[in-house]
């Protein structure tokens, strides 16, 4: 692989976690909002729902320094997104739809489990830890949410698949990366799985035994 | 110590941690179905549950890889575990019985406390720092399962005396190491006490003071 | 900066650390016996409390050994002041007085917000990880004190400005800091900035917009 080529792949890499980092701590901040924190919890929990899965798989791996202290602008910018955003919150929310919070939250499952499997098999990892770095990316936001919501985290009661498409997605990438050169192509084909089995399990209604 | 020693020392903490995380996860599988969880809440705290409390030692003392990144086939067996099991988890649980769960625990319990223990030990930490190491070691799976859950942890609660046991075991294997060469008896010994210490607590209705 | 006046600083920082830790500690007890914990449940309780937010931090920024590891005197004094304080609970709690424990733990709150901000400073971190940081110190025991209690974390809560004090006096701290030689004024003044403010905050009813 050439420098020029591994630089590109991690500039995309890159803009992929930034996106999914965005449209998790929108879906923090909202949940927040619900249960009626004030600016602090509603910061806290859109930081901990957008940064807390890569920060897990970063402790878990050794990765120092954290995405979010390497890229300090990012909590910065959310910091500011929730002051400007509180104030607007009740007009905010008519237009946010459900339906715009379920898209936007598959496409960051997607961005973040993918990536997180990416970075674990840069890091040499494992296969069966790969994906499962790319699930714990993916879907530890939102159980630290939870946790400190005082909930029995979402993803682990009966639903619509959620972390499974993580998971899917997860292997999809490892064999489309170990077949073909174009890393690209690997990654958006993984996402794209993870995004459209969400979205098809919403939509039909797929579930795993109870 | 010679060198054929230590490895061998270093194969019997490995098998005994091993035997501890099968125990663990077994009792973390059974919450989970308890809790109604479908298959990736069955996995994740029968992970957790058997591998909680030697990730936050091993993240306290800045141990890598994780135990169960070296041995990644662990992790792997109990997801296989998992899907075989559920199916026929009805009529697994008449044949798992309250006592057979308070044993396989109390095995557990004295297993990981121990290890966990010796570990520290081996990195020159202080006397008390080895024995929370081993008193985290053996309860910290059980007390994320519990946070998972939603409940206060189990432990903390006024019950049966259980880290008490760890306790108390941690520090007879931390003497018997000192006092004599053969490592293998410190363990065994230590492992003995907790086990034991923790059966007659339970028999006995031994409890800490209010 | 002479080598004779850091070791003065950094006893200094010492200091003010280990009184954040008892004060904080105090604290935890008193809300584990309110939970009807057992021995163990207090000590876990009060050590998290007191402990919880430094180790979050230095976990983040991957310093070892951590802060009670390196101190191991301490958790063992804790351990120790856990066991003799136990018994005289009951007498306690008549002395120790609801605004007792509001001083303490405003003092906790600047000593800890601080001294977290200015170690993340000395490791030349970014201005608003720097904060983040100081802020984390500050909060984070008692983010995990309450969730280990199973309830929403006390300072994510509507309430009397609590977090916010620590933000605006780890500022406070990063701007005297640059300002003027005399590393002591800084921390001083930006600890009374956080306790004063805390003070009033609770006198004069002050809260964040909801």
């Amino acid at each position: 692989m050439s420098i020029k080529f591994h630089v590109g792949m991690s500039t995309l890499l890159h803009v992929i976690e930034v996106l999914g980092v965005f449209v998790f701590a929108s879906s923090g901040l909202v949940e927040a909002r619900r249960k009626k924190m004030d600016l602090v919890g509603v910061y806290t929990v859109a930081f901990i729902t957008a940064f807390g899965g890569g920060t897990v798989r970063d402790i878990l791996l050794d990765r120092r320094p954290l995405f979010w202290i390497e890229n300090y602008e990012y909590p910065t910018l959310i910091f500011v997104f929730c002051i400007v955003v509180s104030p607007f919150f009740r007009q905010l929310r008519q237009v946010v739809t459900e339906r715009f919070i379920l898209y936007a939250d598959a496409l960051g499952l997607g961005l973040f489990s993918v990536s997180g499997t990416s970075l674990a098999l840069a890091m040499n990892m494992p296969l069966f830890v790969c994906v499962m770095m790319g699930v714990i990316t993916g879907i530890f936001g939102g159980v630290l949410r939870d946790m400190i919501c005082n909930e029995i985290p979402m993803v682990f009661r009966r639903g619509h698949l959620y972390a499974s498409c993580a998971f899917l997605g997860s292997w999809v990438y490892l064999l489309l990366a170990r077949v073909q050169d174009v890393e690209l192509v690997a990654l958006i084909s993984a996402i794209a799985v993870t995004v459209i089995l969400r979205l098809l399990a919403v939509r039909f209604d797929w579930k795993l035994p109870g």
